[in-house]
């Protein structure tokens, strides 16, 4: 099965101007089919914080107003998927920006919430891989910022996270997937504090264990869940690491790779 | 040939929610190969005063320093451009948006100008149809923000109106054709307060017929000239006129149709 590598970066990365840039260019030099998604960062709630709107938070989500969703679909769909876009080609990177609503590669819903409206934050329900299998064999790497709609005309607000899995899933189907979460931390580490306590290998077996001796818990326990969730649907492996070691990640000599075990 | 049709749709269509739905019903409508290139409209006007960012105008063209470079992007790549295609998915048209960064589309440069400092705005330099036609050939209809890079990483603010003509110019090398500039106007008038006085047809030698008698001037000379480049560059007809009669447009029962004449 022909390989595609799957990137999540987060606000970290995007945030900091030089780390982005030696980023993307190690990016570019990965080699075959490739996408990178990525999240917001700080630059959504400055800008909403320069036009004096106030952000609502709820377990760490956004509430995602009208004014918010504009917001967010101005800074992740143009400003941040566009610079992208444009430093990628810069690298000889032959790179497509896309939200969800493109080519409808995912359709969601808003949220469904017993006692919070979230607003305008979308829940994946389905991906259509058509329109990235086209541009994948013809060669582009595509850049997806974390806007979706509802097939109605509404732009919907989503977890990134979220839909790398749900990507690296659906084109499990036809390729072999690697998936990989960019992270603050050299990997799922042993002690939190320490960078160097990386545990390399986790199997669905070993990651109950830890999680029943407290090793892993708290904001890194959704993220290995969402991890296996995507190893159960077919992906090869998903490596979680530091994006300033994109090819010692891709090598495993770094970071904490996640598979199904043997 | 297999035949494209390329629509320019500039800030009044933009500007008016009701108007903007009903066109790109419309829109996506037209059977075949299309793609729509969109301008601003009044919103990155109102963001830069909301954000108390003065904006500098020179002969009618926004002076694009960094910040406004940074409003624009959003607004147009962002904002307006990821809206418009996920109206038109919501009527069963395969849309995908793109700046011309994306695949390489439109390279530009600073625009060079003896007296005044444009700032970030780009002239077109080369138009790579690679990303378009396999997009059209895959049924995916286009909607293009007015942004292109430069190769180096830098996105630059361009008029809409020029890419359109660039577009219509690179794809006759393949396909026919017909490029329609939508405008306040019915069409061109011989009385500018008459929208009943549209000139059915206009050829190159009477273009100059028309611009001698004082008929044709002002801001409607850029946009004829502009027109008629494209007519020598091969593209088979132009045709300006309003948003509302799109049908009628394109079967020459509305508006004005420039060709090369017989």
């Amino acid at each position: 099965m022909e390989k595609v590598i799957i990137l999540k970066a987060g606000g970290n990365i995007i945030d900091d101007e030089q780390q982005l840039t030696a980023f993307l260019q190690a990016f570019a030099a990965i080699a075959g089919k490739k996408i990178l998604i990525h999240g917001g960062g700080k630059l959504a709630t400055r800008m909403a914080a320069q036009l004096a709107l106030p952000q609502q938070m709820v377990d760490g989500r956004r509430i995602t107003d009208a004014e918010t969703l504009k917001i967010v679909t101005m800074v992740y769909a143009g400003y941040i998927n566009k610079n992208i876009v444009a430093q990628l080609q810069a690298f000889q990177c032959n790179a497509i920006g896309l939200t969800g609503a493109d080519g409808n590669i995912i359709q969601a819903h808003k949220r469904i919430h017993p006692t919070i409206d979230y607003g305008f934050v979308g829940d994946v329900e389905g991906i259509n891989t058509t329109l990235l299998q086209q541009l994948l064999n013809n060669n582009c790497s595509i850049v997806l910022a974390p806007i979706t709609h509802n097939g109605y005309g509404q732009l919907l607000n989503t977890n990134a996270d979220t839909i790398a899995q749900e990507i690296a899933a659906a084109l499990a189907q036809n390729y072999g997937v690697s998936l990989i979460y960019l992270f603050e931390k050299a990997g799922v580490l042993i002690d939190v504090h320490n960078d160097a306590s990386v545990i390399p290998s986790i199997t669905p077996q070993q990651f109950a264990q830890l999680k029943a001796q407290g090793i892993i818990a708290d904001g890194m326990l959704p993220k290995l869940e969402n991890a296996f969730t995507a190893l159960q649907k077919g992906v090869q492996r998903v490596i979680i690491g530091k994006a300033n070691v994109l090819p010692e990640l891709l090598s495993g000599t770094s970071g904490t790779t996640l598979t199904m075990g043997t």
